[in-house]
């Protein structure tokens, strides 16, 4: 009983280098991601045990998406293969004033058309002792839907941490369920709500504002129509332009809130994932700290994610501590 | 009346630096192709007045595409926007015993999803003298079939020349018709038959072999069930392994029949698109050379292609001319 | 009577990766620009209908740089090839406190050594509806200045807008004609004039400061000068260092003053054509929106060039409009 | 008691691109290597049960060493750590007349200064079948052959088989230890012999010439002197230059002398770590295939592993089997 | 007598490109530099004429290295090789908070294994009026220091100008000398010391605070100890993150404080090497202009090096005092 | 007196990677060379000592040009600066049966305008025992010509060796001057040919063929009308396409006939700077063999050069006695 567990679609991400354009580039890098992929990376970046379980083709293509999971210690070996093509995204770095700017092409992938019938949960969570899933996948198809639920479920019996991260993404939910009426489902299965005021408005039906007083009434809100949901953590990011982000982060854990400093980051080398990096610092953190020491954890694991390029958090839980403990110069010993 | 039209798939290639699997890589080339996008860049690239009809995604991926072939001077007036992805491919490139790896993503692709009520084809072809197409377009949707039909309906009655490239390719086809069916129904409108053997067998249901003779005779049982079809053009490879072919060409006109000599293609760079570079070389050819000139000419484009990375011939007239005038030693002048 | 009509040297720029020096380096980047060039790029790129008129060498880099025009969409029609060198210049992009260096080679180059004769004016401005031109081609060569004197001319005749961005640059004008001189004569024929005090101080020989006043007192003096020109466009640069500026840009149109607020770009990327982008921006906006919108529309334009890699402007009018209607901290959608 | 043991030294390779050399470059390409390792991977990639143990640093360059062996899920648990460098080799790559070229720097490595008490073998083979030594690791330092002597003599209690390449490399043996002896030494634990003539007359002390008559004689005599080799695998390469190889294989197992066909290896690609890819093809073979066929497995493995940059055979069961069953001319299917 | 002579270790530095890791990336640049080296390069790059001291393999790597200093000017006659392997440095560059990271393979280098008797200093220093060492030689081996204790000793002979950077690194001095003992012994030589309060307090034994009360203090006691000292310069860095740093000098002749203004760094491109700059800056100034002046150029040409990959500035005189002159907003002239 | 002088223009090469067009390039290698410089570089290479005129521009590309040179340990002390831009061509790498292509832009350059009052042909030939020359310099300009006369009227007077390569380019001699005569006088002074048939007969008049016994009865023809020419070889390439030749070397040295065998080069890699390696493998030679084991050492030389990218042959002796050893099959050592 020691494996955390993360569910969701391995993306392929095809960059160019810098912050060219495709329409004046050549080559692109590429990488691999996805939210709760992302998640699982960094965890076990942390040291932790993760498995993750997803649907990728049997080609070179998915050979190379399971070869980098496993090059960070993830275990693929509940991973399922089709003969379905891997979900992609194309990005556009942004810059200053410039957004960044996205192409997916995943609506028919490998994952998008997971059925329940094609993963083993019992086998694939044996030793689980953690449960994570985000918003995205449920926003997929009906299919991704039902899978992840199964799953839930049988967390729920198995009495082990949920930890759900509800993103609501507008360019998602096509297939004809509402997010909320999934997101209500879902959560009902869920322990820990790493999300903030859009998401908790979102499943309320609310109109919160961004204060700290109407977060922690928000989170009360939450817990009574979700009690098994103990914990709510947020994380908060103020935009100078695309290069340039403050974070900072908040929690109400049933008793007490909580907030961190703001972290400068003052020149972003990559913003994508960076949410995730939250989650895992928190999901890594909750697993060693208190709430609050956990927090602070994650805020610097997300910090440091900003000056990484890819999806991935790349910090080592050393790197992680030596923010927390005041070295925010980056000077370097030898 | 000048244009010449192709119709088909904007395709992007991804594909690693050189002979590196993905699995070893971190950078991918790309480039944009499609088999009858690499026909009319190349008879572009010849000098020919080119249109390209076809379906693109509106974001910057599609308009990464559109910029690709307005770079060679092919004309985009005629192609259209929709929300669903580019088709892409990825593609290892072998070398030596080696072969080459390939993994589709097109099925649902902006051009697969294409409909009939989508093209304008009598705006499309307003100043057109040829049309092209190609067996992979009908083997991809039935959208797709049936877009490319109207076309052909059109230049039938405008009494311009069509030439066909049949290709079959086993991995198509998945949508219900049969190719037999379909490839005869669309030859009926055609004029030049750029194929061999196995093309002539599968739709005409025979068993011919490789010799001369049953080509000859294959042609001419090909030309009586499409009586439209006035010349057959057939390019024949020997592959001593992935990276050393060679290549020649002969023809069936319904009086003559003519074999080229050899191209010993002892270093190829890519071998994607050399069939294409064949076919556009006969477009070209056909409206400058007699029959004969205009399969020499074919040949040598098609030689040439194997230099170039990339789907597309950037071939010039002079530079085919000067292999057909004897240069095929590589020498340069300055 | 559509097209916007811009006559300027292609010039190739070739410049190592990120901020490397040419000693340092193996590699080099290549792109095409050219002052008038960036103009029309960055207009067609709005969606302007744009020719270009010049002279490149027929060769495969002549070939290579039309070639880059066609990409965005920009007519070469009116391109005519020499077999004199294409001219090319050498880019070392500084940082913070080192600035960036450039070396031309252009002296000889095929659009210098252009002549009034080689340009069929009639016929590449059959439907022009605006000419722009800058100082920097009157300033390399007594044939330049002539061949653009004939269109200025037909411009005239033809009562179409003309704008000028007489910027002068004094490593230019070797070859014996007076800058002033040859501006005043070239202003006479235009009708919205591009640039600020120096330029204003250099055609009145007067000494205007830098201020709001004086601007608008030079503005008044300049149209007292050439009747023809209506409105002034300034703008205004800030440099903090190689990496960081702040613009802004103000306006006299015979009536009203007007001044925008700053862009604070804090992270500089590419610097070249910045000022193109300004005034493409104002040729566009001019024919959509009043005097200060367009001037605004300009100074949004020039502060997304910044964010750019190479002289070329890639913004699309939705990219600038999301900046004036309020997006300037570069966040995204998806 | 399924898995396979390599044990020897994780090599980081540093090469310029192409066959540039060190003095014209500025850019490296790295991999990861060393002869076990390579053997080790090639295996994991034909989807053997592989352990490796080594020893690398406690930094990010041990780090990234062992992330290149799991990411082709090759287990790492038994790897030790200590704080001294990686080995580390420098590779200009010839071609034609030109000869590869290799600087290495491993003599006081990780690896090179392991001593018998820092693994524990019981637990690193618990559940080997096999175990895989070469004569590099023994040639390094008295501590590698040391300990790898304690693996030899568990895996000889334990029965299981035991492969030995027992290549001898003019270059190591400095230590103080005579190659003949330690070789002599460390076959009398070994039950399967690759390797040749050179070898076999490097550990007889005897004069055999490259003839198969010779070859066959020479293994009679191995095999009397240690009686434990049951079968002895040799590959024959012949040059034409750095760029053309022909390779075949041979093998005595007692009773039956065999030998291959030809591969006509035309345009290499990277020829280090060939000799390994033979090794493991044999290792994986011998579970699945006969002797002879296993030898075939192999030496297809090897001429594959030609076409691979880097130490690494990426070649699969069904690409080598594809050319066991005739593919050579590397037509690929789509 | 004029060259100035530099004595230390060659040292390859690999590195991914940007800020990549190494565990994500294929690619690494690589640079050659050393403390000692990067003096010596900057110096001759300011037109100094300069010789370099080291020992450096005899191989592809060692000519690569040499090569790398006769690019720059710099004489290597002096240089000799051995057997023995090349130093390399592995190195992530860090960014905003995230750290650099280094991994050094040195300590069996070829100059780590350098002995007095490989160095003819009379032979080398024929032509010298200045010898330029630092603090990492002697902290190297027992060699090491002894080499460069011989060529002290012949430089006080000689009554030429020693300039002394005796950094601290607490990796080194793993050879059982003390660092004080030695570093006292090695400045008992040296006139000019390069160097603030930690370098002080270290051979002091005292604890003197940043501020510019004790800098004084500390530097007469310093002069006091070493009567042969005559003039402290050091160089104070405050780091906001690993990507935007501030620096100022401050001296003591003996007569006078000075301090310069800070010089704001807001985007570091390479941070390594810089203090070098530094060194060179004053050991070029003082010989051009007097001691104020002297560290002010050396302060801009510290400030530069920050915008230049690699460890070697590029700086020419002409760049520094251009920055002296006032252009520090990196303004550039065409 | 033990200096080789070289004479000529320094050109940067430009050309995209591997075998790919600047029409689908965004990247270029660059390089330094220039015929006469390919000539200096490889015979300092070979460890000769070597010093080159030449006339760069005097900003940061004639630096850069002036730190290759200096990298490879050639003196650049006698070349001089300009205000005019540095000579470049573009080239495009061809394969198989498609041709290299070229562009030049130098006929403006610093070096073709160079003048004879330019040059301190005293200062720089004092220590000097050798001067070479070729074709290409006169054939630039009327400045070149006379420039290079007074250097070889200098080298008659301090009698000491001059080789001539006198390559007749039809893409040369623009300037007023006929081929004939410039190189007709120049030989006068020449006391080596390095040429064959088509330079003999361009001198003489001539019309001899390739034959043997026409290379003798040329060879003796052109030492009647040139006295001072003692020796002549000639190298023979057969060229099978761009990417595989055949080369071998004969010679007449007034009293015996010789000639080598082929090398076969099936390969190719870079055909730039063959000849040159062959004559600088030819002077080299000459100061230490006999004239047959010269040309055999030049034949060796001429090879290697095939497979180095650039202009410049990086061989050292070793390596090429390697070849004349007997390794011709590319084998390496460890």
């Amino acid at each position: 009983m020691d494996q955390i567990i993360t569910f969701g679609e391995v993306l392929m991400r095809l960059s160019p280098e810098g912050n060219k354009k495709f329409i004046q580039a050549n080559l692109l890098e590429f990488y691999f991601g996805g939210t709760e992929v992302n998640v699982g990376i960094s965890i076990s970046n942390f040291g932790g045990n993760v498995k993750h379980i997803s649907c990728v083709p049997n080609d070179f293509l998915g050979d190379t998406a399971m070869a980098f999971l496993q090059k960070f210690g993830v275990s693929t070996s509940a991973i399922v293969r089709s003969n379905r093509p891997l979900g992609v995204y194309f990005l556009e770095v942004g810059a200053v004033m410039r957004p960044s700017s996205i192409s997916y092409n995943r609506s028919h992938s490998s994952f998008s058309e997971i059925q329940p019938s094609m993963v083993d949960w019992e086998f694939a969570m044996a030793k689980a002792k953690w449960l994570h899933w985000t918003g995205i996948t449920p926003g997929l198809t009906k299919g991704a839907y039902e899978t992840l639920k199964v799953g839930l479920k049988l967390a729920k019996e198995k009495g082990i941490e949920v930890s759900a991260d509800p993103t609501y993404r507008s360019g998602l939910w096509k297939y004809g369920e509402n997010a909320k009426d999934v997101l209500t489902d879902l959560l009902s299965y869920s322990t820990i709500f790493i999300g903030g005021i859009n998401e908790m408005n979102e499943v309320l039906g609310t109109n919160y504002s961004y204060s700290n007083e109407d977060f922690i009434n928000a989170s009360k809100k939450l817990m009574e129509k979700f009690p098994n949901i103990k914990k709510v953590f947020d994380k908060i990011r103020t935009s100078i332009n695309a290069s340039w982000h403050k974070i900072r982060a908040r929690m109400w854990n049933g008793t007490e809130f909580r907030e961190t400093n703001d972290f400068d980051i003052t020149h972003i080398i990559d913003r994508i994932g960076t949410g995730d990096a939250f989650a895992a610092g928190l999901i890594y953190g909750l697993q060693k700290f208190d709430d609050y020491k956990s927090m602070e954890f994650a805020s610097a694991a997300c910090a440091l994610k900003h000056t990484y390029e890819g999806d991935v958090n790349y910090a080592t839980v050393d790197e992680v501590m030596g923010i927390l403990n005041g070295n925010v110069s980056g000077v370097f010993k030898r």
